[in-house]
């Protein structure tokens, strides 16, 4: 079987996302991972909003953000999402957001999630959506390629 | 009869809607505009998200915005609000950005919205929800004291 | 002389761009007219980070947008940008949002700038820089290619 | 001595803060925790734009976020800050959110900062600006008051 390559997301630091020190201003990069995470998912064959059509929404229940060099406008960036644990029940993707040109280390994140239905109530993929279930399972620790 | 009397909305500008010009990204104007208006509905009686149980929802059609002098980090701001037009079916707010202090005028707009059902069908007020259609109707071209 | 052709720039909406009506908040359309425009400028050998070295900024002083159609998560949408007027102090600069797969016309909108310094005065192109005000003055009423 | 008094920074959800899950979107948190510590500094005497002046900004070094209970459209907050650690090198900073009518707790979170001179270097404020390092110092772990 072949295993099907992963590319990383890639993005350009845009303009209204800086602040007056003249850097993209930290509360951006929790949306950069959501674009990375739905891209990821979208590559895996599980677009985000096919499984909001099932009923599935993904909320995030905690996140962690490690800022170790200032991105700024028009930085051309890399994010690398993992995902780092499944169990069906919660969800911890890992993210590296590094320079596409220089390969610098931008910053590093996590956020977990769990599975929600339309009335807010977890759901189980294992039990309640088999397939989606497979899918996420199978790609546990599956790096992008680059 | 006694007039109710409206206050303008205040705000400070925040540190997260700066850009690295150092002045305020001029897409939150509309921001600020939207967080006046549902402020100004609420003084009226008709609070958004009442308006949003009754299955109403009021979209922007059109907006216009003049940026007459930079808004700064922690400028505290006054917001006017008027509704200039109003016919049941379509309502235009003008708004006017000040500066509570100085009362240099920053900024003023204007939003065009009309009115749709859950199902993103226009609705008329006058018809089928005569209660709103009186109150909005009651406030055109009324102004907020200071 | 070969004309140069321009291609519009691409997009995908995003969801944290999304509102509680399930459509694109209305702010965000200044920001993807921002991303067009700075795309354009650098597909016409300007990019805006050179401007700002240059010691250019070209901060917006009003906007005006119609929204013709929601915009909802996922959309592919394309962004057309026009220089519909300029003379070295202003530019107007027109945007049409058009759906890249179905062509439908989301929003159309225009915004004028004018040019200054970094301690906020007012330039003209034509006489501070005058190879800046000749690329822009080449590419007045040029359409982008699809 | 009199101790002085804190009060929590308040707030309301903002429409454009949600998301077409109906809920406010995850990334905003990290904004009201910015407005609260800007608050909160401002109520000690050191005031963001003041310590800008003095030539110090206070990057974010890394954030991490505990979201329990989703906020919704125009609920009102309350953000309790308290300094959790401080060596006058590096700064933690703990957030609760909770809702001002029913008390719930919404959100708890930690944003860890350094000092940084407008060429980004770090600077010591117990070596450069002792009058700055006293008044964080005396304010570890004092809680503000409902």
């Amino acid at each position: 079987m072949l295993i099907k390559l992963m590319r990383p997301y890639t993005r350009k630091a845009q303009y209204y996302e800086t602040d007056q020190m003249g850097i993209i201003h930290h509360s951006n990069y929790l949306r950069w991972f959501e674009e990375a995470r739905i891209d990821f998912m979208e590559q895996m064959g599980l677009s985000y909003a096919t499984l909001e059509q099932l009923g599935i929404m993904i909320p995030v229940l905690n996140i962690s953000c490690d800022y170790k060099q200032a991105v700024r406008f028009n930085n051309n960036i890399l994010i690398h999402s993992v995902i780092s644990s499944f169990n069906g029940i919660k969800m911890t993707i890992t993210y590296t957001i590094t320079d596409s040109e220089n390969k610098v280390t931008y910053t590093t994140g996590e956020t977990t999630h769990c599975f929600l239905n339309k009335s807010f109530k977890p759901v189980s993929l294992k039990r309640d959506y088999p397939d989606v279930y497979v899918i996420f399972n199978d790609w546990i620790k599956r790096k992008a390629d680059e």
